[in-house]
C-alpha cells in the first residue's frame, strides 16, 4: 500500500516542488512536462535546478516530456494534475484517454471555468465532466492552503489541505503523502476548499491595494488591511455556505491561512499595490503584463463574481467583492469604494 | 445625546491616537497624561506632534497632567482607560474616586493581571473589582481588533470591537465612537476579545519566529507562518471557549483581524525575527531591553498560559501555545518545536 506509482502532469513550480514530498515518502515519481515545459524537461534531465523557482527538484523522480504522456501515466496510481485553470482543460482531455480504474486525480490547479453555456462551474466538476464515462466514480483529491511552490520544494514546513467528496479517499490520499515537513488536514469540504482557492487571490489584491495606499495617500494602512484581511474570510465563508459548501474551509487552512500567504507577497499583491499606489487598474495590469506578469487574482475576479451571482449573491451580501470589481473593472477609486465597502459591512445602528 | 464628555486617561501612543476619532465625532474630549507622561503632556501643550508617535494631536481636546486627573474627569460621561496593563492598577484605582454614576468606562489595556492570590484575571474583571461599592454596576467596555495607534490617529479606516456585557450598551458606545473612518462592531463577548487582546502579541511572536528563519534557516518559512497563524486562531478559539466566551471573537476582528496586523510589524515580530534567527529567547529579550524595547508579548506568554492552565487547558490542547512557551522560557529549539507543533495538530491517520 505504501510506495505507490503518481504521475505529476505539468512541470511547473507546484508540480516541480511536489517531487520533494513525494520522492521523501518513498513514492515512484513521474514528472510530465506539457508543451509549454520544454525547457523546464530538458534542465530537470541535465540535473539542473528548475529553472523557474532556481530550486533543486530530486533527481529520483523521473522526468517526461510531453509527447510522454503515456507512459509517465503507465502503472500509476495517482494523477496529480499540477497545471494553470486555464491549462486544466486541454491537459486533463489528453490525459483521460490513459486513465484507467482505480486511479485518484488529485488536483491543485485553482480557479473557475467557464462552461460553453457560459454557466461558471469549479475545476473539480469539469475533472468530474471530462472523465470518460466508464471511469465517473474515480476519486478527485482538491489541494488548498498555504504552499509556496519553492517552499514546498525546499522542505519549509508546509500545512495544505485535501478535500475529496469521500472523507476517507482524502484521509489515505493525505497519509500517501504527507511527510515530516508536508503536514496535510483531510477535509470532505470540496466545493469550499475551491471557492478558497480560487477567491484568495482575488482578495489578496485587495490587501494589496492597502499596501499601495502607503504610498498613494502617504500613510501606512496595517488597519484597514487587517479590517479587509477579517471581511475577506466572512465573504469566503458565505459564498461557501451559500455554494454548497461549509465556512469552516474559510476559517481554515484554504481561507485564512491562504490568505495570508498571498497577501503577503506575490503578483497578486504586486498588482494591487500599483492601483493602492495611484494607478488605475487597466494601467497596473498592463504595466505587468509588459513585464510578462499575469496576475490569477484578476480574471478570477470577473470569474468569481459571476459565480457569485449565479449563486445569487449580490454587493449587498459581499461589499468587499463587489468594491474590488468595481476597483479592477469599472475604474472606480480604490480608496472610496473601501471605504464604502467597510461602511457596509460596519454600519453605525 | 450626541456630545460626550470623554476623559481619555493615559497620554501614549493610543489615548492621544483616539482624540481624533472623538473631536471628529463632535465630543468634548479630555486627554489626562499619567505620571509617566509629563513630556508628552508638555509637548502636545505647546502644539507638537505626540512625541512618541510623531502624529499631530488635534488641538481641540483639552490636555491635563498627571496633577488634574479630577478636573480631567470632571463631568465626564465617558472614562476611557489607555494605560498599560501594567498601568491599569494603579491608574484606574486614582480614577476610581473620582467615578460616578451614570458613567461608562472603555478600556483599551490588553493583557491579564495577576491577583494576590496568584489568580489570574482579564483586565475587566480587574477593573470590576476596582470600582467602588456603590458604582459596581458601571458598564465596562473592552477594545479589541486590529488598530495601530498612529493609524487611528492619522485617519486610516480602522475596524474594531467594542465588546460589553450588554450588548445595548456596547452598541451605544460604538455609535458615539464611530466615525467616517473608524469604524465599530458591537459585541456582548468581552471574554473573547479580552483573550484574543492579550494572546494575539504571544502568537505574533510565533508568526517572527518564522520570519526569521529566512536568515537562520536560509529559507523563507511563508508556508510554515501561515500554517502556525491558522493554528492560533484556531487555539485562540478554544480558549475563548473554555473561558466563557465565543470563538466568534478569535475568527473575528479580535482574533483573525489584529493577529494580521500585529504579526505585520511591531516588537513582538522583532522578538521572533531574533529567535528564528538564531538567539536563544533569552538573548533576544536581553538585546531588546538594551535598546528600550519591552515586548508585550514575552510576559503575556508566561501569564497567559498561566491563565489556560487555570481552564484546564495543556499543550495537548495547545500545542502551538505550547510550543512559544517552551522556546520562550525554557531555551527549547525554536525549529524543533515549532514543527512538533505542526505534528500534533496534523498528525497522520
Amino acid at each position: 500500500m505504501s510506495r505507490q506509482a503518481i504521475a505529476i502532469l505539468g512541470a511547473g513550480a507546484m508540480g516541480s516542488a511536489l517531487v520533494t514530498p513525494l520522492v521523501d515518502g518513498g513514492h515512484d515519481v513521474r514528472l510530465w512536462g506539457t508543451w509549454l515545459d520544454d525547457a523546464i524537461v530538458a534542465a530537470l534531465r541535465r540535473g539542473d535546478v528548475h529553472p523557474g523557482t532556481k530550486a533543486p527538484v530530486p533527481p529520483s523522480g523521473r522526468v517526461f516530456a510531453s509527447t510522454e504522456l503515456q507512459q509517465a501515466m503507465d502503472g500509476a496510481d495517482i494523477v496529480l494534475m499540477a497545471v494553470t485553470s486555464e491549462g486544466l482543460d486541454p491537459v486533463f482531455r489528453r490525459a483521460a484517454s490513459h486513465l484507467r480504474a482505480g486511479q485518484t486525480v488529485v488536483t491543485v490547479a485553482k480557479g473557475f471555468f467557464a462552461e460553453p453555456d457560459g454557466q461558471m462551474v469549479l475545476l473539480p466538476t469539469l475533472l468530474e465532466s471530462l472523465l470518460p464515462e466508464s471511469l465517473k466514480a474515480t476519486p478527485i483529491v482538491a489541494v488548498g492552503g498555504p504552499s509556496k511552490a519553492v517552499e514546498v520544494g525546499l522542505r519549509a514546513p508546509t500545512a495544505v489541505s485535501y478535500a475529496c467528496r469521500s472523507l476517507a479517499e482524502a484521509q489515505r490520499i493525505a497519509d500517501l503523502f504527507a511527510t515530516k515537513f508536508y503536514f496535510i488536514e483531510p477535509s470532505d469540504d470540496i466545493v469550499g476548499l475551491e471557492i478558497c482557492a480560487a477567491l484568495k487571490n482575488v482578495y489578496a489584491i485587495g490587501l494589496g491595494i492597502c499596501e499601495g495606499f502607503r504610498q498613494g495617500r502617504g500613510v501606512p494602512h496595517n488597519n484597514t488591511k487587517s479590517a479587509l484581511f477579517q471581511v475577506a474570510v466572512e465573504e469566503m465563508a458565505l459564498i461557501c455556505e451559500k455554494a454548497g459548501g461549509r465556512a469552516s474551509s474559510s476559517l481554515g487552512l484554504p481561507g485564512v491561512g491562504d490568505l495570508e500567504v498571498t497577501g503577503e507577497a506575490g503578483r497578486n499583491r504586486v498588482l494591487g499595490e500599483l492601483i493602492g499606489g495611484g494607478l488605475t487598474a487597466d494601467a497596473a495590469v498592463l504595466q505587468m503584463r509588459e513585464r510578462g506578469q499575469t496576475v490569477e487574482g484578476y480574471p478570477a475576479a470577473a470569474l468569481g463574481w459571476q459565480y457569485c451571482r449565479q449563486l445569487g449573491l449580490t454587493a449587498a451580501e459581499l461589499p468587499l467583492f463587489g468594491a474590488l470589481n468595481a476597483i479592477l473593472y469599472e475604474s472606480a477609486d480604490a480608496f472610496e469604494h473601501i471605504l464604502e465597502a467597510l461602511s457596509r459591512r460596519y454600519p453605525k445602528h
